[in-house]
């Protein structure tokens, strides 16, 4: 991903460092902290202080030279940015086993992502329902996404089926879709995806593990 | 991340694509393909030709010209690189919503990521079995990863106990961690972390979304 602001283009890493950020903030707030230096917003991530810097910039000057930022504000401020000053409205598809986890996971709703239902075209589990969360049936997606300002959907279901739901959720004028599935799904300009891939993220500690002697530094991802 | 192999930095992105096209492979090969080419390869990703040939070229020269890769060969080559042509015995740690999902999570053991034990310091848990694997006493972590020969650790714990638990894997010689607590861990050189922070990935549309008019391509993560 990459998008422009201020002129600049923000990589998909600098959005996913401002999330990092807005959680070590979080942290050092909880803990008392009411200012922070960027080299210590840097330690808590693995990061320079240059890097924290450079991304903080992108978005306005926010820190203040022998101060530091002010943690509260600086947390306001990329929660602006990400768009979690606010909630959305998030459908689930799929009601196997991930998607009955994640409709329980705090994080989630913490970062106001709220599921407003599940979908399934499994009729046995339509009907249903998790957590407090009704399941839905699949067919009935585009009236009841409108229904229920859905703007995000989350898509926990075999891979070959992730495509075709896909397609339907896009004439649902669903914009912006999180992947379970094990797939890489094709969708026209202006819609977004990402992806979450867990064997993705642990072949890479193979990697690691295989090719040991030629890491020269501790990964962190 | 960042290794070194014949003398170049292999980055975590290039390690992450190599996870990518071997899914692409796998897929190619399931439907009859026995060559493919790098534009290929390059459009099941949403990448660049150019971009598969200088990825694949840090381990070699795995193409003929004008004939593009054989899908069997490269599949076996990445799968070596990776090191997914084996079997490796994981811990998880932690029988919550997310830990019992990631049980059943089919991927993990495809891949040959074989969760051997979950390991819990709730005696209410310790002692059931999920999905044919049993829970075990979290205290026991360091006889037992040595008694199963454990060499990756999966933590689905909740985020205040995620650092003592990540040391005392590491006193129990566990050196490869995949952490889906929602905290940067702290590890000693030579250690290797891979974070799954699900928020974050989902933290990337909220941006795409609210920064729609800046955004000037499709994402894609």
């Amino acid at each position: 991903m990459e998008t422009t602001t201020n002129g600049n283009k923000i990589s998909d890493a600098t959005v996913r460092r401002l999330s990092k950020y807005y959680r070590s903030l979080k942290y050092a707030y909880d803990r008392g902290m009411r200012t922070i230096s960027s080299q210590e917003l840097a330690d808590m991530n693995n990061l320079t202080a240059a890097q924290v810097r450079k991304d903080l910039s992108f978005f306005g000057a926010f820190g203040r030279r022998g101060l530091g930022y002010y943690v509260a504000d600086l947390q306001r401020n990329i929660a602006r940015i990400l768009g979690i000053n606010r909630t959305w409205n998030v459908a689930l598809i799929g009601a196997g086993n991930i998607g009955r986890a994640l409709i329980d996971f705090d994080q989630f709703r913490q970062q106001g992502f709220i599921i407003k239902a599940v979908f399934d075209n499994d009729m046995a589990k339509v009907g249903n329902i998790y957590h407090g969360i009704e399941v839905k049936n699949f067919a009935d997606i585009e009236e009841e996404a409108k229904k229920l300002k859905i703007k995000i959907a989350i898509i926990a279901v075999p891979a070959q089926y992730a495509q075709s739901i896909v397609d339907r959720l896009i004439e649902s004028k669903i914009r912006a879709i999180l992947n379970f599935a094990p797939i890489t799904i094709q969708v026209p300009e202006g819609v977004f995806v990402r992806n979450e891939n867990m064997a993705i993220e642990i072949e890479a500690l193979s990697f690691a593990l295989t090719n040991r002697r030629e890491v020269y530094r501790t990964i962190s991802g």
